[in-house]
């Protein structure tokens, strides 16, 4: 690329520009280099959303404005470096949901999809394709593309949780499709826990064949989660970068719950500092459990249970644990893969 | 989805709304219906480029700069509904190049996939990681992400084609990496032609691993492709929303030739009139053979050789052709079915 | 195909054959119709193994020699109409191992997959690859291709299970290797229930890469399964031909366990009789709880718990579950599927 | 495995053997160092088939039956070590069909895939669903599974092919299906050469969807094959073990042209010495020009154009070429990879 950026510019070639940009044409050279850059350079930047502050702004908007009413009440999470965008990296969207006592959020399906990651609370539920499942701290839980969703709470008590979706992804690809649901409901049709019994146990139905491209389980809860990071603790199984890291996985194929965003539970053990890494995923993080320090970008962010924060493309990125944590993570990492772009630096090695 | 649009907006909730801005936060259910829309929706308009007056206008940047100092020298191809954003469609970019005989666009590699649609000349050429390629009108050739590639033109005329490029793609992933290469051009090492004879025959390398998601030929010469549309010609093997047309392929994996773009070529004979078609992926098109009309969300493109033109998402097109027509089109259609995004509407069913 | 049979033979025509046969050539046309039979028409046979005789014989074998001086001890379950090949169907194995408490059957590897399906005793052990499971009724286990693995027994009673291997598909394909461990037993790096914890629970470590084509989880208690099937009982999903049947499912890929067979859990609930059934992947049963009766190509088969029968390709069969039944299988079912060779057919409709 | 084979044999033990045998088990410890074997170990040994030898035979042949009346006229090339088995490997098939001038082999369709490599002769004609190709030497023609075709010769001159079925693959997972056209020819419906301009310039039609797990091109013309390996000879991309060595695909996928059997074309230009090469699929090869030399497992064979000869599993290979030399070879290389069974050794490394 021309490092040193564009060339200089004349009187006679911006009289050129002029008289073509009227044409609807441009001269690459003037934004080459802003555009085809050396490395990743958005605007995005690093941030961490306390929990505290946002429960005590959430709950004001629960008197502010019905769940019915607004359909989801969710408060994004925008970038700072992004303002006024709805997104928290380049091609995610994140929100904090707010699902007061005996509220119903009415149902509806888009082609965008979501990522559901219980902060506070217990026993909301969450309905997908006539299933329902009761939503615990820690839980994961998908509604795909397309799938008739709605969420609701039976329990006493707010629930809230992480929203990440790939809403600026469908807007950038220019495919969103949305449809409301006649009721506000969507009719139960299978006991919960259904889905995870079927297709969690390693074995699929005989014919089983797939209708879309994301998983069959939509809860993929905490406690199975926190037993199987347990076992990799066991074993000693540490990477330098992560601590102990796996991903959710859709039984059918191996691959990613849902077709645009990975998602990611990882075990920091007491102490354990990880080694510098950086990729080009832009990851938003969310705390389960445990207190630490992640600096990103040479920029330290403490941090505790259910707080969120952000790194973004090809920042470094190293955590410590004060005591063991557990961290949940989501990015589009599956979507950089499929299109040939995703690249990881685990300080010493580049890994394409 | 909201269908009505956003509640009603109360003087509490905007103090609210003020409020909470400076916490990098926002109310969703604001800006729900203009994000997850019911269809697609967004700023890219149909346009057309004459390549009359294009061509003109790229001769005149010819005398303002040469093509060493731009690097590329390239008339971008801006929406009319997205100025100042170098890009065609949301996803992609496209623009003219111009090499003069004797001039040389230094060699560089970078993450962004090149298309390379010649419109006009003969026999300036395009080297790909140590091998160089003659090209003439009609020759689809590409640059894979992060391969080294120089043009260069030994003919005694000026050479243009059409560049169709991810940039937007790898800006909205901020996964951007680009190199200089040390000299103008890079050595050649192989022949004219290897790579085509090598992995063009229907036949691999019997060890053969690709390296890289991205095909091994790096020309698709017209002569051939005109040739495969005359043979289903003979066939009658008409559709009705494309005449015949047919997607360029890696033979590695029968997939597109790059991992972000997919590119086609289509036959329509003089008086063949289309039935209405629309599908998500914008595509840009550029005519070969041949002159016709292409009617988009209702606004007709009468077009010639060497014209460009743009249709964007789920905008309505239909073709006719006045005498026997070949068309050139590329868009991200590989991108959006791999992210389970693509759609198509034949008129009276919808394919996803 | 000549349906009617090989021409007639004259004795010009025979003096020609024994000429040419000494030239290694022979005509096709003598034998066409029975190498490309209309249907399926192998020797294979329908026969039912009672358990109770089989374990009075193996526990016979286990006073004529030790599980070391025999490597194996397993009684090979030949088909009545392949005698002395060694094979159960034309291209599977099956046997039953017995380990007498405080036998070891020494570490060995080869080309072979091996399927163990437990049949009698509990709390015996198979080490692979450095990790020990605890086997129990019901549990499925394999043990991979060239993967080092050994068997032991430290319980107080004799512990017998159903070996499937893919023998004769290794000798047919002359590609078998094997080796002994310089040791009886391999050492145990690692703790029991490691792999399932760390690959059962939906989630893959985050930069796993499958060494070989099979499931890194080697054991899948049987508690799962039943769990499983209870679940889609409770949703009724039944299928006419196979009551609620699953197949087991490797978690990186969601394909077969071993890349050569297939293996299946069915429960047939009290009176439950299914339609008629019949594919090209003969299949061997083996029986966990209940009686019944399997009827195949005409021929009933009374069975109860631990009874092993084997029905041939393309015979038509049918289960009667006189009480809840559980039932597990296995077959050539996925390389035949691989191989494009697999056709199944559910009485009405034929399925390829 | 038990290296030094069975253990001995008493008197007790082999009343107990003829015991249990009765009982359709025999003890597996007496045969295991038979059917797992350390190395691959069949009964398959190589061989020559000198082609003036081969074609006088079939002349003969001619005039013994009819096309017609055979349905295929076809001498079986058997292995010598396997007699009366009609194969020349243990997975596949091989003979020599002769189609004398007006003959036509009737149309019939079966499970089995078909190679057809032509020999000798030029003009004659395979149809394979309703398009006929006009077969000359070298050319590689495929028939796949359940496609009708037929054999005709409207040339003056008698037609030799060699023909490379799965005949023993197919038996041997017991999956055979085959049914006789109502009529000798079935009717043609596209014109000759509309597969290979359809599908052979790396292009797909559009909305193209494989309906059958096989190559779309069933003619792949020697013409085009040499260009091919003339380009390869031009870049000097010598591979020690295989000289030039090309592997025939399908352009759908980039594998191999039917599901189980694998197909090559190499060049070894004169006095060209291969390095030591082996590989558990047995091949078989076919010359097509030139002269030389092949050691396999440390025994010569000299051959010229249109002699055949087969090389057993892991058995050493070295061909050298006393002339420039381009031979035809096919093998189950693909159906094992499939199964996780195929394994090489280039003298100094094993690949699996």
């Amino acid at each position: 690329m021309s490092i040193s950026g564009p060339p200089a510019e004349t009187a006679e070639r911006q009289a050129y520009y002029d008289k073509i940009s009227k044409r609807n044409l441009n001269p690459l050279w003037s934004v080459m280099s802003a555009i085809i850059t050396r490395e990743p350079r958005s605007a995005c930047v690093p941030h961490l959303w306390a929990f505290a502050e946002m429960k005590e702004l959430l709950l004001e908007a629960g008197s502010l404005i019905t769940a019915k009413e607004a359909e989801r009440r969710v408060l994004m999470l925008e970038n700072p470096g992004m303002p006024g965008q709805n997104r928290i990296t380049t091609s995610l969207y994140a929100g904090l949901q707010l699902v007061l006592p005996g509220e119903v959020a009415p149902a509806h399906r888009h082609s965008q999809s979501a990522v559901r990651f219980v902060l506070d609370g217990a026993g909301a539920h969450t309905s997908v394709d006539g299933e329902r499942t009761i939503m615990e701290v820690g839980d994961f839980v998908i509604t795909p593309p397309r799938a008739w969703h709605d969420h609701g709470n039976h329990s006493d008590r707010p629930m809230i949780w992480l929203d990440g979706l790939d809403i600026p992804t469908v807007s950038f690809y220019d495919a969103s499709f949305a449809e409301s649901y006649p009721d506000d409901e969507q009719p139960v049709t299978r006991p919960v826990g259904h889905s995870l019994a079927r297709f969690g146990a390693n074995m699929l139905p005989v014919d089983y064949e797939a209708a879309q491209p994301s998983s069959p389980i939509f809860n993929y809860p905490y406690a199975r989660t926190r037993e199987a990071l347990e076992a990799m603790r066991r074993q000693q199984e540490w990477d330098p970068c992560h601590g102990l890291k796996m991903r959710f996985v859709n039984p059918v194929d191996g691959g990613s719950p849902m077709p645009t965003m990975s998602a990611f539970m990882q075990l920091l053990p007491k102490d354990f500092a990880t080694s510098a890494y950086r990729s080009t995923d832009a990851t938003i993080f969310a705390v389960v459990e445990g207190h630490g320090t992640t600096t990103i970008d040479g920029q330290p962010f403490a941090w505790g249970p259910k707080d969120v924060f952000v790194a973004p493309s090809w920042k470094w990125v190293t955590h410590h644990a004060g005591e063991d944590a557990v961290i949940f993570s989501y990015s589009d990492r599956i979507a950089q893969q499929k299109l040939g772009l995703w690249r990881e630096d685990r300080g010493n090695r580049v890994k394409e």
